[in-house]
């Protein structure tokens, strides 16, 4: 059985990547493996940043955003030069399997290094974009979802308050999973998302028929991939003549405490992860769909994510 | 199809009650349906305390905890004289079927109205307790576990600094869902639920042994049917001679705004039921299993969740 | 004595004036004082938009952010026709007495009112941008500091994390204050403000400076009024070349429920605006100055605030 | 020249310590003077648990609650022995001056230590229990309102739903701050303090006016120092009939991320220690009074706070 393993957490941080970082370290403890902490990703992994992690070390941080480990984007990994480096930091310490903490690219990075060295890797799905197919949501979506809520139920006491309209852009890049929910919470009156053609004319036209029948204020939610906040609210100001904001909430979602969701699907992770790859899995990314942990090849995992969206948008509309 | 239902909230509030009364009003007016909001639960329908809502009614409390039609708890419903003062006020305003918003007692009462006129009933689970068998959790769960999870981080802050043990009562009488959640996402050294047999000299004993090994403070996480809090940190103090706390979060963790997860979860439920209820569906609940959304028979929706405790307690030991 | 007084909020709203309109309403009925609540301030005093307000009336906002009697920026108040009016709106009803609820921009309209009608006007000081000479803070001030330090902390776990500059731009036109209160309170390395010149070469020579100490993660605090952010983030870009992120807090500093702070300085302003009305108080703002109470005539409470900065500046430096 | 000083924080430990200790350490540095911390407060004199704090040694810490210092009841110091200790601790070190960060009890015991040794003492104030004479706020106060009032908002959500009657248990042993703060800004209608005497039956006796007219919920908050809620929960349902519910928030209030407030006020009042200190000041706390410093002799400090009560209790009532 393996005796060290290391662990990394890559690409944007995401709130729940600390407990998921102390289940791999405080599960595997346990079980007699030793655990390697890289920093920064696969940057310390080539520049060979690195230490022994115990116990102590991942105490309290359980409810802290952001990750200890620090976490960096790093393109050099995708160069022969940066695996081989990393490679070589893995045999340096004697590390058996590894276990990386990320998203989309983070996946694809530790496939491509499974694939030339045939080292045992696991993933662990944490990412603000929920772009990970296979599974529900990766760790931190549902803290991201609740920080943009809160911001949008502030929003609304002014859009109230001044009646006024407010396009609100919210993280998603590919995927408007965070715009839907957020606007369905949030109770918001439309969404535009990048898997989901729109009209900004129609939209603008039920602004201005609504407006007739007295409706005096709009929140719209944004997903980053389907348009920027700015220039929507630009044209719903020109379209409609009605006064428009544009608020960007950008990388507030990203820290906070990670709320209840967050935490608990971390260190379930965690421990799925540890024990995955002690009994020899690799090439793949735990995560929970369906309300039970599944392993999902990284080839399939970094695949365009689908999501049905017609269903919630129609819900958000009727709701509104 | 039918052209009236009536809406209520029963038993205990949870946070999210208002979306999923926003949900059923909104959707069902946008299926032609009148609806009539009953006040107080059961006993506004006994008593004939109603109104119809339309769109405007449900403006703006998607984000407020507790229920607008307020709750209560209502032993005269289960009388024969009850039940038809009920069914009368239902006769009176021409309603077709009707949506309870409540948790296990509330279906109960709901069951046995069936049973006796054959009259379309659909529930819609909400509940701090989580206590619906069939499906994953009830509305106001997740906030319910986020408002105890802040309190549980407030309160590690004081055994950290003060090195202290704290014993922490937690909502579930009958199941321990609350807890071990709280306990996970909390780092807490143990939790006592009503599934799990425990003995307090074991914990006791596992306290000592730390103390001895430089340990200095520990969560306790209790939930109300396993014992209270004051007993059990009486008990600790006693037998390990260490200062112990005993704090009961109560209905603090009843109230608040719910969460994106709690509201989305109404919205989605109340949808949900007024389409089970258009469709002839009765004596039934909806709820979400393995995110799907599942109708469940009322008498089996009320008895006796099962859950599967001792994975997620080992979970909790290991990483504690 | 008076018999019959208005209430109105107007400008940006701020969170409290809901509890200070509760205050005003509640405290005014006490003392034997009807009011009616005009709607969309001055707006609605020239076009007639108004009802009496009851206890109830104010029944469950002391909790709410934005206000129940709506607001809007009016230029139309500024002129003859919009005066006149509004005297007239005052006289239809018996109005003897106003309150405005409101910023710089309010009491300069009221002040002008007063002038031309010798209408008796109190104000209650309450508005995001603290701009209120003669007072400690307005109303909504401590609200909006909490929640811009709020998402400061987020950005900070990301800041940390991913070993970035960011660049975060507050509220304040005219005025650093919640940017320096934020900035300290947030640890942030550095602050810009409308108060203080300064030079980002110098700003950014300090960040190289520190980079090749081997600091990696600042935060930079812009007040609206001082520079945009986006513009100083690719500023610092060109001269550092280091990757810098900018983010506009915007809207969400606005909303939110309102702080303990906030709600009992509104409600003591409520009692005290009323007092000031009955006592025969006129043209001047009441609000709180160390302590204690204050009425500060409106041509005073609308010139430039001073704020001493230079001494709150030395200790963001001296503590990053 | 003072070269060397010591810090500690001691007593109940209270949200804002943190920050208190980043700033005495980091402006101490800035001053070219050396900073020993000192752990669990004065058990930790006497123990001689300490070590140099340097600028990165208070990384991180500004929001955090509690005290990364630790804190501890020590009944001990109050001992001749305890004392000479604590003396050939400082000696060891070659302190030449200590801050302490706590409370009355904290304060009494330095106090003592002063007229014994005529050892350089200066104090930060810091506490829930807002129990310092001289000044305005203790640090940490701003926070456990806040803490306090959010547990209230969400009880409040409950007792309308369900229309009942809550006693809510607050901090204050023998200060009744936080209790009237708390219910000012939480609407609450009664607040029972040890500044006041009151008298039970009257409460109850407009609480069964009130009934009479229709009202059906009240939150009653108590002091800890004027009666313990669940007895008064139990003569309000003795003498009413109503039911009534009793919680106690406990050490919920005493965690957390400091609010701005707390933060700022103990970043302010780190500095002014330190000037206090090697300005030769000694036998006296630093805190805030009307907006400005102020130097407060222990003697004074610890000295039974008198608050005015009549003005906020008369206006809750009328509020209410």
């Amino acid at each position: 059985m393996m005796k060290k393993i290391a662990v990394l957490t890559t690409g944007g941080d995401a709130p729940g990547m600390n407990p998921a970082i102390r289940s791999v370290v405080r599960y595997a403890l346990h079980e007699k493996v030793e655990v390697l902490g890289i920093s920064r990703g696969y940057w310390g992994l080539i520049n060979d940043e690195a230490e022994w992690l115990n116990h102590r070390a991942v105490s309290g941080i359980i409810n802290q955003g952001g990750t200890v480990l620090k976490t960096a984007r790093c393109p050099e990994f995708k160069t022969e030069e940066g695996q081989e480096h990393s490679f070589q930091t893995l045999k340096k310490y004697a590390i058996e399997g590894m276990i990386v903490i990320g998203g989309n690219g983070s996946f694809s990075g530790a496939h491509a290094f499974v694939m030339r060295y045939d080292f045992p890797c696991v993933g662990i799905a944490a990412s603000i974009d929920n772009d990970i197919s296979g599974i529900d949501t990766t760790i931190g979506t549902d803290t991201a979802i609740n920080t943009a809520l809160s911001a949008i139920d502030n929003i609304r006491d002014t859009a109230t308050s001044m009646e006024r309209i407010f396009v609100v852009e919210v993280m998603g890049r590919e995927c408007g999973f965070i715009a839907l929910q957020v606007a369905l919470a949030g109770g918001c009156e439309e969404v535009l998302i990048p898997e989901r053609k729109f009209d900004l004319k129609e939209v603008c036209h039920s602004i201005v028929e609504g407006n007739i029948r007295g409706k005096v204020s709009w929140i719209v939610v944004v997903a980053e991939g389907a348009g920027r906040a700015e220039d929507i609210a630009k044209k719903i100001t020109d379209m409609t003549g009605l006064e428009t904001r544009a608020i960007v909430l950008g990388h507030i979602q990203r820290g906070g405490r990670p709320t209840a969701l967050s935490r608990d699907l971390a260190l379930n992770l965690g421990r799925a992860a540890v024990d995955c790859l002690l009994k020899g899995g690799t090439d793949r990314a735990v995560g929970m769909r369906a309300g039970k942990i599944v392993e999902v090849p990284f080839a399939q995992a970094i695949a365009k994510k689908e999501l049905q969206v017609e269903d919630m948008y129609r819900l958000i509309r009727v709701l509104s």
